[in-house]
This record gives C-alpha cells, structure tokens and sequence, in this order.
C-alpha cells in the first residue's frame, strides 16, 4: 500500500460524502430510545465487495450476505443493531431475507441488489413488525446528507458515530471515498462485532474492486484488536456507484493505487476509531513485529502481546516493566531466543539482543504514560513483520462487560 | 486415570507430610517482610520427575533445572519468590547454578541432586548475597513438620498458601502423597508461574516416576487458566524416596493405578486451588467440552471459551446470556455448525441442537449465581473431549494487575 504518497486529503465526511449515495437513520424500535436502523442506498445501482467474518459460527444476515456478493451490485444496505440475528437457526435466516425483500420493495429495487447487516444481543429472534415499519421509515428518509445519521443508527456500545471520507483527482474528477464503522466489543476482525461500510462516487472497473478491499481490510481492520473475541457479524462493505465520471479503475490504470491507498487511509481511520473506542480504554498502541522468522510467526507474536491481559493491564497502570510483555513473546509459539530479542517503547531502547538497562526507567514511563506510543519489537532472526492496533485493558472494560449482556 | 476408584484419603497435609522430607520457608530478603525463600529436602536422596513450562523464553532456573533432570535424582529443591530470574541472561544462569551448589554445599550433598526454582519479577538480576545467606539458614531451619511455611515462602500474588496431601496403603504399608503449589497470576500452565511441588514416600522403580508425573499434569496443572498466560517459569516437580517400604512401584505392580490416582488426586486439589485463587476471582467454572471431532479440537473450543475476557466478565456479572459463549465457540477454530450445538449450565439445557427457549433464564441465572458450576458444551460431531477449570474476570483483577510490577 503506497499510501505515504498517496495524494488524498481526509475530510469531515461520511457514506453520503460520494455523490449518488443517501442514507438515514432512524429509531425503528429494537432499542427503547436510540437510533437502531440504517439505511445506505445508491443511484444508481453501485458495484459491491465484502469481506465477512470467519466465525464458523457466521450470523443469518452474514450468511444471507455471502450468497448475495456474487451478483456483486448493490442498491442499499440495510442495517439494524441492538439483536445481532446470529445464533437463531432457520427463523433467523428467514428473517434477514424477508429484510432484503422489505428493503427492496420499498426501494422499488431488486432483492438480489440488497445486502443485510445486524449487530446487538446474540440468540434472540429479530422483532420483525418493528423492523418491517422501521425499513419504510428509514426509507421515506433517505437523503443526499443522511450519513451521519446512518453512523449513529448502526452504534452499540460505541461511545460516538465513526465516519470519515477522503477526497482524490482522478482523470480531472474528484472522486470521493466516504466511511462509518462501529465497534466497540467483541473485536479482533479477521473478520469482529465489527461493521463497516465504505462508498465511493469512483467508477470501478467489473472484479477489480473485491481485490481493492480485501488488501484494504487485510491492513486495517483485520489488524485491530480490543478483546481478542471474533464476533458472528462482522461486515465490510465497499459500494462504488460511478458518479464521478472517471475512467474505470483498474489495477492497470494510473491512478488504480492511488484510489486504494485513499480507500487504505477512510478505512484505517475508522480501524483505529475503533480501537481507540475500546470498551473502557484509555490508550492506543501500537504493536510493531519486526525480525521474525516469517509474517505469520509475526502475527503471532503481535496477537499474543495485543491480546494478552496481562500485559493490556499494565499499560493502563503505565507500568514499563517489560516481564509481561516478553513471556507474551515466549508463549507466541513463534521461534524467538532470548540473546536475539530487542524491545523498544517508542524510540526508547528497553531491551537490545535479551539486555536491559533498568536505569533507563524514567524514559521508559514518560513513553507508556501517553495516550498513544508504540512498542517495537524485534526477534531478530528473519524479515518477517506485522503490525496490530490495540488498546488497554481496564476496570472500566471489565465493569461494562459484567453488567452488559450480549 | 481412575481416580473415583482410587482408595486415598485427603489429608490436611503438605510436602513433609511423607516420611523422610524435611522443609523450611523463611524470610531471606528478597521481598521486604513476607517470606521468600524455601527449601524441600529428602534423606535418603529421592528419585525426581518433573516438567517444565513451554515458554520458548524459559527462565534460567527451568533451564538449569532441565540439564539436572537426567540424573533423576533429588537431595533438595530450592525455591525463591520475589524474583522469578527470566529473562536474566548469562548471568542469570551463572546465579541458578550458583543456588544449586551453595544449597548442596549447605546439605552437603552433591550440586547434580539439587533444583532450583524462582517465581516474582521478570528481568531484574537475583540479589545473590541475600539468596546465599537465606540458604544457609533455611538449610538450618530444615525440619520434618516445615512444610507449612515452605508453602508460604514460594507464594507471590496468592492469597494464601496450597498444599494438600493423600494416604494409601500398598503392600501393607501407608504410603503418602504431599504436595504444594502457587499461582496466581500469568496462569495458563502448559505448562505457567505456576509451581508446584509433589513429594512421596512411596519406593517407584527407576524410568516409572516422570510417566506418572506427566500423565498426572496432562489431566491437572494444564487443564488449568487464570488469564491464559504461559510463564516463563512454571515447573512442577514430584520426589520420591521409598522410605515407605513398599515394593517398589511401576505399571507392572497391581498398586500402580491408585498410587498414580494418588498422586492426581493431590496435584488436582492443588490445580483447583490454584483457580479459586487465582486473581481477583470469584467463580471457579468447569469448561467441559464433549461431540468434537477430537481430543484436539475439543481442546481448543475449551481455551478459546475460558481464556474469553468477554466470557469470563459475563461469569463475573452472572449474565447467562450465551452469546458471547457461542461466539467463542465459533472462533476457537474447531469444526462447529450452529444445529448441531448443544449447551448447558449445569443440567439446565441453555441450547439443544442450536434451539434456545429463553424462557428458562431463571433457571440458568440459579445456576450461574453459584460460586462454582459447569458449562457443558457439546459440539454434536465426534467423540473427542476437553476439560478445561477456569474463573471469571473481574475489576478486582484488573485492578490488582494495573497496579502491580510484573
């Protein structure tokens, strides 16, 4: 991904940033008070990639969504959370394509052009009198500055809406990415209860764009982790309508990297408001693997300090002792020795090649009492590297999650 | 195992409890008050089994220990707390195998017949002149009724000392099991620093005593977790040294299943002692998984149920909404299909063949209020099971665990 160079500039934007796309958000009735159904329509019918999650234990609407993909156009994508619709057997696969009949007729639409999302309680069957009066409302809503909306609509336990859009000159157009995502538990993608919708106005050429997103996904929202749980629902999707005008994208246009560097940047802007939105926490760090024996010993790696309690409650405390830390990397399970291992917090040198210099301490505690730094380490013993986004672990998280059922 | 058939009684008991052990736990001054250092020694020399943690980053105590093992012979282990020695380098090992010929030098015995183990901080260097001045006396404080404060002495974050021991008459004689151990934090043995120390007076011919030990840890210490977090240090060891008089003991000896039933019945006492202390937890949870396809996989849905930080605060809370169970279920990896699940809290039937009737929430809040209960899942596909005791997760854990120094 050449995003470094990538020419976009972010925007205060959202799914209705790229022209030809509406959207709202309403309170249908799933949730007492909030916002709880979204909708995303596009005019005209957009081009559609997903990834889903790989919980073998996939929820209806993700079901309902593979078999859809392949027709690969999308008019709208309904959404509702507060019941997750996983876990509920033939009514509830009944349920989300009665939700894609619904949607279609009231976008005077084909069932085929319409995908399905869900994110809440597990178990319980959809309120579907709520959802159908829910689906028309929100339709009789859509509207060209609907997006924000559409980003509350779709939260749970999330503290704010997550949106972002970037902008690109392609072929003398402008051409416009918008984002919303929520999180904020249950998240280690791969894929989380994680949802995600991108649209983009860019004119894309037939099979180049699930390509764009899975290499998108696999950077940014796979490499993110709260709690290291893999939800039923998580859903990325990418909608791209043509509006404006540029020449179809593909891998051999000019500019083909440039647009998947700017869907790169919307999407990992929304992957680290995630993180950053964690259930209870209060710091954002940034995992650096480097030296392994391959990227998968890497990711291991990564995974086991990313997902380790112990170490994610030490830096809540901002403690730098590093003994949690560097048992995390011992029971990887990836090859690592201890005279080869070096750490660094940020810039600052905690172990070189299994050393370390207690007397560094001070400089090792101003790093760990940001809000954001990076722990940097190194095996030493190949090229092999991967990064993840994670957060701590704090009481709040704990106290959340024993009061809020799922 | 065929431990419900075994005929041992459980006795109040502890290391010294077999005849010709001596011990002592005293403060040498690693920790500021608390003991910190104790000594287990057998006259006549004792046969020794024992196994290690997997941590590829092993401390150097496990290592000095794994070099001494062949030998198979054991006058003495000693054992600090406070400073686990990992993660110490060259100088790390020099001081283990310092300890081991300062201990021998103490007892006048050989440095081949004695083990060392240290549980604490990771990554500080040992203070040797406080560890060699301990040993001495500790060496003079050795006495057959010790092993009390030997209990005490190896703990760190335990709330209070472990040890147990068991009786069983063979050939005649009463042979004895004693046991004690620590957790209780960073503890998913497999072996974490969990240590635990087994002695018996039972006569078990040479080549018979690690297969035992090691059965008896495959179905005990590693079927245990706190927080899913492999030590650098765990160690387990058992000794024998016949002074009971029985003929010696191997398969071939129609004794052979109750003594190594014996044996398990001690080490689970201690693995479970090990859970109801672990940090800040409140219920200790049996996962039991039955229907995988194998052993292995039905392994894996139990780590990825009882190491989920989101399971485990729904324990904490009492919440028997199962959600976040199934979601781990579908993530663990293993081979699952939602109309084949079955779970129960218990003997209340949650889901039958993925069907849940929430009109028994009450039933299973009962169940899951107790300070102790079973999840049963049963994956419907093959015959392969897992068990797996685990706690919940609490604030108190977190708390305890952003405040203090690993």
């Amino acid at each position: 991904m050449t995003i470094d160079k990538t020419p976009y500039n972010l925007i205060d934007g959202n799914v209705t940033s790229p022209r030809g796309f509406l959207a709202a958000g309403i309170h249908a009735g799933i949730k007492k008070v909030k916002k709880d159904l979204a909708l995303v329509a596009s005019d005209p019918v957009a081009q559609v990639a997903a990834t889903f999650t790989t919980n073998a234990l996939a929820a209806a609407p993700v079901r309902v969504c593979r078999n859809q993909l392949p027709g690969g156009r999308a008019r709208a994508i309904v959404v509702n959370s507060g019941n997750a619709n996983a876990c509920t057997g033939e009514q509830g696969l009944a349920d989300a394509e009665e939700m894609l009949r619904v949607t279609a007729s009231a976008l005077d639409a084909d069932a085929s052009e319409v995908f399905v999302c869900s994110t809440g309680l597990i178990g319980a069957a959809l309120p579907m009198d709520v959802i159908r009066a829910g689906i028309a409302t929100a339709a009789a809503a859509l509207h060209a500055e609907g997006g924000g909306d559409a980003a509350q609509a779709i939260m749970t336990t999330d503290n704010g809406p997550k949106h972002i859009a970037a902008t690109l000159e392609i072929d003398g157009k402008t051409v416009t990415v918008g984002g919303m995502a929520k999180g904020a538990g249950m998240i280690e993608p791969n894929m989380a209860t994680m949802l995600a919708f991108l649209t983009t106005d860019a004119a894309v050429e037939v099979g180049a764009l699930q390509g764009c997103l899975s290499g998108v996904v696999e950077q940014t929202f796979n490499r993110i982790t709260v709690d290291g749980s893999k939800s039923t629902n998580d859903s990325v999707f990418l909608m791209a309508n043509g509006v404006a005008g540029n020449a179809p994208l593909s891998p051999a246009h000019d500019a083909w990297d440039d647009f998947v560097g700017t869907v790169f940047a919307v999407a990992r802007d929304l992957a680290w408001k995630i993180v950053k939105d964690g259930e209870g926490a209060t710091k954002f760090v940034t995992v650096n693997i480097s030296g392994a024996a391959d990227d998968a010993e890497a990711q291991k790696v990564a995974r086991c300090v990313g997902n380790s309690i112990l170490v994610k409650t030490s830096w809540c405390g901002g403690d730098p002792n590093w003994g949690r830390l560097v048992a995390a990397v011992g029971y990887s399970g990836a090859a690592v020795t201890e005279d080869r291992l070096s750490v660094r917090y940020d810039d600052e040198v905690v172990i070189e090649n299994g050393k370390s210099d207690f007397s560094q301490l001070k400089a090792w505690e101003a790093v760990l009492a940001q809000d954001e730094f990076c722990v940097n380490i190194d095996l030493g013993i190949g090229t092999g590297s991967y990064t993840l986004y994670t957060c701590d672990c704090t009481e709040e998280y704990v106290r959340f999650n024993t009061a809020y059922s799922s």
